[in-house]
């Protein structure tokens, strides 16, 4: 078992506890929760792997994937996981999915052959698809596009995997460094507060 | 002329009504029953075809299907063929649509040399993502996520495709067991108003 | 530079503009401008791309269509372009967009290969799809789908391609005429405010 299989692991089953908790504020079923839990689990790297024309699909080709997410989904559904502080937890998970995608994504693009740009590119649509199809089957704006430094921290994850890469060679040290550089970006801005500018003039 | 190819016009017939009848409850013009009656009909096999790398798409490589729902919106908006109590049936041809569309597409999915697990989501995809896509288009929390049990059907009749077919090593019957199973259970559903379980403590 | 790719990067930046205009009416952050103009910049297209097999993907391809959009919607975040009159240019921008990119979707996909009926129904995707993406990220029911001569003027524009090009066989009086036909149905739609017909039984 691979180190990017167990940090794949585990940012799967983050983003699909974000759907999940997102099922239960909408009152869904338990097919609603799984595919709330499945949409930001394999959402993103399911589009990054269509733009590819990368095949089979990546839970396609192992199914892993869409078990732990039905996992999480089943687990938060019936009560044996409970996300106490739900919201904060949602915050924090959702956090570092969107680092662990964001590098994966721009490492899969490079490897997949595509120039830096549409790289980090993926990444960052690798990271928030998912999230954003979540919010849209909730019937809300997507959070990504008016809420915090979000997408920015997935786009910085991308940039700053593409650089130790090229610095290093090293593809392993470029997924920790950039996870941890995009996880604390993140982090800092929920601590804080941070939030993009928006435009003045225009209300 | 196929006893497949019949079974899927009538699928498709069924779905595209439901999409017409949405339309009509938004008060949208013509063009607006033309898309939303294409989603449930098109929509799911689309994806499929799409996540299982398929091409030509189903409906380019023969617009039986797409001509089949476009005379089904124009016969709706104008009236010719008129849904009464438009409610009751969206719900039943809805419900013969997903039990064809499951069976259909985790036959394609495994005649295409994915594993059984992946065969029944994609059925239960086939199944349910143009009916998500069409109630988004209206601006509604899709139906199927949270109200009675219609995943649930459209997954028992892709996991009785799969049983039948390994027991007989006959695909046309498996495709009429697992329908007839399956739009059984979604009769049964509607006509005794089962839902599947919510969390009861996530209030 | 090639006289279509003039007329791309033309259609592109029309097309980025109703997105960035659409996310300053929903107050988003640069993230929401940014993915809001690239919807409908790219967002047709794309999918016209995945249902032809056809890859790379044409921003993958080339990156001039991404950064077009990604500079219009960073200038009209920062107000150094203003629509002052938005919502009527929003309008016009549209029109323009939809035209150009009715008429290359059709010839694309003949390209491509497929037969006038589907290059037809892919035009329009290519022209609406992107718009539709736009309007259920912001939380509404798609315009297209209900207000006005658009999709109408896209499917004209498809057709008249189809004619010019079978009747002179030349690919780029074929785009001329066909965009220029359909902006100006739409033109005419939005000045004397045509809408197609709705139901009337139905209420």
């Amino acid at each position: 078992m691979s180190f990017l299989f167990v940090l794949e692991m585990i940012g799967t089953a983050a983003f699909a506890v974000s759907g999940a908790v997102a099922a239960s504020r909408k009152n869904m079923d338990i097919f609603g929760f799984c595919v709330l839990a499945l949409m930001p689990a394999v959402g993103g790297g399911t589009l990054r792997d269509l733009l590819l024309d990368r095949f089979p699909v990546f839970w396609v080709a192992d199914t892993s994937y869409v078990i732990v997410a039905l996992l999480v989904a089943v687990a938060v559904f019936f009560g044996v996981y409970r996300p106490g502080e739900r919201f904060r937890l949602l915050v924090w998970t959702d956090a570092l999915g969107m680092a662990l995608f964001a590098a994966m994504g721009t490492d899969i693009s490079l490897a997949f052959g595509t120039g830096p740009i549409v790289a980090v590119m993926l990444g960052v649509t690798t990271a928030v698809t998912g999230g954003i199809i979540r919010d849209i089957m909730c019937g809300e704006i997507p959070l990504v596009l008016s809420k915090e430094v979000y997408a920015t921290a997935a786009f910085a994850t991308g940039l700053i995997f593409v650089a130790v890469l090229t610095a290093s060679d090293n593809r392993n040290l470029a997924l920790i460094v950039s996870t941890v550089a995009g996880f604390t970006i993140r982090g800092l801005a929920i601590t804080f507060n941070w939030s993009l500018p928006r435009p003045r003039v225009r209300r």
